[in-house]
């Protein structure tokens, strides 16, 4: 057949930078804030009208970073810890057509920009449609979810360190992430909760007798943690090392208290 | 932004060959149920692997017939009656990428076939992608729907008469359609409770002092109808005038009760 061809609207800007720690699904992170930036010769306040009154929308995109990836037709689901299944019974994005589709929590329309929580994309990723939601249309109120059924995302406790907080103190005073600080934590936790380890590191959380330490990138602060039996302990915050903070900021020491 | 292309994975096979009478959105017509055949070259039986645990899935297809077509940036809801809102708050085919998104009934998965119900498809749409329905991620229990909320579609009664009842055994003992003859009719009945009528024809209801004949087709059968106040009435059943059948059968008068 055919190919079609479509041409992004625009794109959203989210806090995931890496696709470690990105959700692997919309609205298991609430405080992921997002916002749909529209290339400019949309004529994107016309198209957005009326939205604002629904709650929440759908959102197509295009997983861009694997659309020339291999498509395997089975998937190792990471919840499920081992067992494949049939890349149609997943939401991997790894799939024959890279195409995501996120159900998002309108947080308000401003001019030409739609602003979502509940974001499981990574930045940048290009958005082709949005569609409103609509329960009489999209809500399975009675539905059955296969293998999801019996493989829940883990909910992981997630400690904060004294030292992190200070930390994250330091960096709200030297150039603050776009969105209040107690959001911000909760970004953290809720990020952290649901495991962003791949499968492959599940048994690898101990390196050189010392617990191994990870980092999410949540817009320009990496975040250092590492696991404590089923915890996870948040140790370590930074401006991160490819953002141009990390230049201005972590050489100089002057992320530390004076 | 560069265009992305999308190649499909194969077609689905609808009761709706006109786009009169394709239900303006899933699950409005329970009946309609439907068939994604899968290209020659595909592993379908891998991608659907594990997908018959779910009760629903999500089809990502393309509204090819309006794949070139312009899309206005406002858009007038057939179930508005006139208002206009920005197409983004609706689910009208007309988009600036005109991707298709239906929640699907599972039916079942036979071999290469995904069987599914509650279509508003076009026979014969490229289906780009299938995802399984997670309520975690697709749910939004407490949705707001704007001016959907305002507007639910109508529920006319619809009545099929005596002499379109006996076409109908006629037309099951002469080349029956691909569902059973109860199901066909609840087909008929929900397609009709949605009013298929265009706004500018829902005031055209008279014609020359007769009451206007409208043609539905559903599979090769063509049902003609007319509004009766707020109610529809089935009068008329035949093979349809684009089908194979209408010059075997209704040329010779043979749908006649002999």
């Amino acid at each position: 057949m055919e190919p079609f061809a479509f041409t992004p609207i625009g794109i959203i800007r989210t806090p995931f930078i890496d696709k470690f720690g990105t959700p692997r699904q919309g609205r298991m992170v609430p405080a992921a804030q997002a916002r749909v930036e529209f290339v400019d010769s949309a004529p994107a306040e016309l198209w957005l009208r009326g939205l604002e009154g629904f709650s929440h929308c759908w959102l197509i995109g295009v997983f861009h970073e694997h659309m020339h990836e291999p498509a395997p037709p089975l998937v190792h689901p990471p919840r499920m810890g081992g067992g494949a299944v049939g890349v149609f019974a997943t939401r991997s994005p790894h799939r024959p057509n890279p195409v995501a589709l996120t159900l998002a929590e309108i947080v308000g329309v401003e001019g030409r920009t739609l602003h979502v929580a509940g974001i499981d994309l990574l930045d940048g990723t290009p958005i082709l449609d949005i569609k409103p939601f609509l329960p009489e249309a999209d809500r399975a109120d009675e539905a059955r979810s296969g293998w999801v059924d019996a493989h829940p995302w883990p909910g992981l406790p997630v400690r904060i360190t004294d030292s992190a907080t200070a930390r994250l103190d330091r960096i709200y005073e030297l150039s603050p992430p776009p969105v209040p600080r107690d959001q911000f934590e909760r970004l953290m936790v809720e990020t952290l909760a649901i495991d962003p380890r791949a499968v492959a590191d599940r048994a690898k959380i101990i390196e050189d007798g010392q617990p191994r330490r990870f980092w999410l990138r949540l817009y320009d602060v990496d975040v250092g943690f590492w696991y404590q039996g089923a915890a996870i302990i948040i140790e370590e915050l930074r401006f991160a090392l490819r953002s141009p903070l990390y230049e201005r900021f972590e050489s100089g020491n002057s992320l530390q208290d004076d």
